[in-house]
């Protein structure tokens, strides 16, 4: 890692970690695992949330650290932006990123625009977890146990369980090391894998019958209508993860999810098997993301926008 | 490992491999791991199967050298049982087993009788997968991707990908070395995990439907009877996994699924997250098992069974 990088680290007094907007658990998890560290050696260290961290993640050690801007917008000595390929993906903390005197990106995703001071990207990673756990090391931080459980969440969402093609022998080494720290794994996957409540378990079987295959059964197809999500009772976050029931139907290549936000607002999550490169769909609809897993919030009629998506995907599939 | 267990694994010039009866992915994965491994010295190996691989599993290398005694009961120089606690688990095969000169009892549950001439039985691990990869680090034998997708399936199908708790350090690090013979895991995830048909998603929407909840939502049952299959046009192995739903829920401690083999044949799968002992339950009822999953099969008409495991296991939850 670069020593411009370490150093600016090193001298921060005050430094603001910046997850992308809409959280996950790699950023959630860098996150939190980066700030429980600095912190140790005594800096002031804030997370800086665009919303709220969710229900899944609470309970990670060091959520007690995340703040909104609204709640404290205090000019820090350094800025770290992590898992965040562009600066849209800072939302509105942007402006207030470039404020502080230096400023890091550390990141894993192929697209980055290496917009900060100092940029270290890494896509061969499966997560940034992975270049956050090789950062601490370089300083020389022992990672304790509360760090390896945020790391560990990093590593294991955005991998899938260790499922996905971005998993290395890298990957399972860096996990081994993190369970030698004595974390609970049983305890931690229930937490973020078995955390299903009834009304989830009942949006699971509503998306299991709204399910539709297209294009020689390659494409899995599932809307979710705000009417859905009223009917089950469930929330706009219980979504997370349907997508990958399409994808789990054996010779299903691509599966989207097409989730009402609002009348005119529509978020989609995309997935594929092993050709189609949803990156490319996503970002003709201004989103982004990787090969395997990407997304866009497009404006329009969620009929519109199904028909657009099932069209740019049609194509794509051809292309074998 | 002890030294006359290998002499007789490097003596002996055929064997046959016996995993144990309802092979899962432990017992096939070892088993046809170690079978590609002692083919390759140019030794006779077949691997002797109670039933046929399940459908999921036979993708995997080596699963040509799969025989059923019908086919084939020839006297082997040596037999090596896998992955079986005891000799009932040997089913059919049993009297077979005691017939060559020679006998290996490897596997990784406490419960282990030891019914072997040589038995090397090792509760630590996560799953049979471990002890045979050891065992052929040990024999200096070279793993090679076939063997690293076997291997790679018994862990992963044992550990539930590496979020159960008998998830070690070790896990990892075996699972890195095989990631490093270039095996893709994410085609091999998708395979082992990723393979729902339309009939079992539809079968999953119907376990949902008839989820119920007991003893303060600590108790998840579902009960699948053949009816339920027959309108669903699932088969009985489409029921694999389906204990997990109940198993998922936020509160839930133990998990049953209850399903109807025939008229007076129930079989019973348990799970449990933090305290209950599920293989005591199974016991209970002659099955056996882990702590945290077991089974059983119980002759009677499906409610009294159910009433039958309700009782059992309420006092088990009071014992928290």
């Amino acid at each position: 890692m670069e020593k411009g990088l370490i150093k600016a680290i090193e001298t921060a007094e005050s430094i603001a970690i910046f997850p992308h907007t809409s959280a996950d658990g790699d950023a959630i998890g860098s996150s939190l695992a980066l700030a429980l560290a600095l912190k140790k050696t005594g800096k002031k260290v804030i997370v800086y949330m665009e919303e709220s961290i969710p229900d899944t993640y609470k309970f990670l050690p060091g959520s007690e650290l995340a703040v909104f801007i609204s709640e404290n917008d205090d000019i820090m000595g350094l800025n770290i932006a992590l898992d965040t390929g562009d600066t849209a993906r800072l939302a509105s903390r942007a402006a207030l990123f470039f404020k502080a005197p230096a400023t890091i990106n550390i990141d894993h995703h192929i697209t980055n625009t290496k917009f900060a001071q100092y940029n270290h990207v890494d896509a061969s990673a499966a997560s940034t977890g992975e270049l956050v756990f090789l950062l601490l090391k370089e300083m020389n931080y022992e990672i304790d146990a509360d760090m390896a459980k945020c790391l560990y969440t990093a590593i294991v969402t955005d991998t899938g369980g260790f499922k996905y093609g971005n998993t290395t022998a890298e990957t399972h080494r860096t996990a081994a090391e993190l369970l030698s720290t004595g974390i609970d794994v049983a305890d931690l996957s229930q937490k973020l894998f078995d955390n299903t409540t009834f009304v989830k378990l009942k949006l699971t079987q509503k998306a299991i019958e709204l399910l539709e295959l297209y294009e020689n059964d390659l494409l899995a197809v599932t809307v979710i209508t705000q009417d859905v999500l009223q009917s089950t009772g469930a929330k706009d976050e219980d979504c997370d993860g349907l997508v990958n029931i399409g994808r789990s139907i054996e010779g299903v290549e691509v599966s989207v999810l097409i989730k009402e936000k609002s009348t005119n607002e529509i978020r989609v999550n995309l997935r594929s098997k092993t050709y189609v490169d949803v990156s490319e769909i996503a970002a003709a609809f201004g989103g982004g993301g990787h090969k395997r897993a990407a997304g866009c919030t497009i404006k329009g009629r969620i009929t519109d926008v199904k028909e657009q998506l099932i069209n740019t995907i049609k194509d794509k599939l051809k292309r074998r």
